[in-house]
């Protein structure tokens, strides 16, 4: 298989994204864990001791090439910008309504994904805190290992190990899945600034009329618009529709 | 499912044997890796540190119940003794003239073992060396991860939990696996005696000629033993066959 280096020519591939890690010695062992299967785009998000991280190196055990292409972002919004699909990585929560997949599942979405050109991203939470409601808000679809349920306690290079080697290992069977656009689904970027715009001009309508509510409501509206699996075209249309709605009546 | 513990019953399942493993914070691992896929029958041949090992609790994190239950064994002969199909972890060896499956097929094979009431095991070597020939040639099946080409480089716990997690997700699949004999595959103990008693025949009638050659020889004896996957009555009617042969004219 072709993967990158001298004179070869890198596959598009699924990214992996850590969100907010905490031990260095994790993300190198996240590394390793990836490139046994042939993954190589890894994205952290605001990592808690910076980078790069002097811990990483030893427990990436040669994978140090992986830490080196790593890129480094703020927030998930950026982190994810250029993707199309993203999975969360997480158990299954009911105040989230996402499809929910296992890795096999997901590892053949995501063939299915990249043969149409599309660009997913998997997302995995820090270690001991897990993903945020927030976080997870911007996933398409959870990611859940089926997993003993009297002992459920993976690690963060272990679920990253199982994600990449599914993917790795079902890279030759026919990938069922397409996604509901031909003509391309949106970037997170282009659902994003429609999911911020829209919020604006609910702000600016006093949608939200109670404080603590605002954040639930935000991310029911955000769901609702993750699952509808957009095309950038009809992400374009929403726009127009906020913007018209946002309008008052003088304008 | 059923695992253990009060009230419960312990399912058949397939024995992890950890052979001469280096560190206790590698069995900790590895023991975490299989309770969070229900595998609970964890042996351990000839640890060099000694067991218990104060390393292991801390990475078991909650799996300490499968280190308690641990059984620690001198040799690879007695720790499979009671198992009738042994799978040997390790990239392939044109030396060792065995079958070779994934994973996946391994799990399959597995379930469909322990449907007919046999009892499986897979072997994990230590941690730099791996596995010697001596070891492989025991074993029924090497098991092999497909891997990068490029970069290949599984830890033990690694490993362990990629083997542990194809068992636990295949388990509602139906395993096409059946074993040669609806009456009884051999167990392991039944098999080596007959290995050690056919070389001792040979030994007093001067068949490894050569110092140099005996391993060699005796390990093409043994896994040409291995692989006709004999039925105990099997073993029975050669160890007849052992018994005459040695017999001297005189006798």
């Amino acid at each position: 298989m072709e993967l990158f280096g001298a004179g070869r020519i890198k596959m598009a591939q699924p990214a992996i994204i850590l969100i907010r890690p905490q031990l260095g010695e994790n993300i190198g062992k996240a590394a390793r864990a990836m490139l046994n299967f042939g993954l190589t785009d890894l994205r952290l998000v605001a990592p808690r001791d910076g980078w790069p991280n002097p811990d990483a190196g030893p427990t990436a055990a040669g994978a140090g090439v992986v830490l080196d292409k790593a890129r480094i972002f703020s927030t998930v919004e950026e982190a994810i910008a250029d993707c199309t699909h993203v999975y969360a990585t997480t158990v299954r929560n009911r105040d989230m309504p996402k499809p929910v997949a296992t890795p096999h599942e997901v590892a053949l979405q995501m063939h299915g994904l990249i043969a149409a050109g599309e660009r997913p991203a998997v997302m995995f939470g820090p270690e001991r805190s897990g993903m945020t409601n927030d976080d997870i808000a911007l996933a398409d679809t959870v990611l859940t290992v089926p997993i003993n349920p009297d002992y459920g306690s993976l690690n963060l290079a272990q679920a990253v190990i199982l994600v990449s080697y599914e993917y790795f290992q079902s890279k030759n069977e026919t990938p069922a899945y397409q996604p509901a656009h031909d003509d391309g689904l949106s970037s997170k970027k282009e659902l994003v600034d429609l999911m911020e715009h829209l919020e604006s001009v609910l702000d600016s309508k006093g949608f939200f009329r109670s404080p603590g509510r605002r954040d639930p409501q935000r991310r029911t509206l955000r769901n609702l618009l993750q699952n509808a699996e957009l095309s950038s075209q009809e992400v374009m249309t929403l726009r127009g529709v906020v913007k018209s709605l946002g309008r008052n009546g003088a304008d």
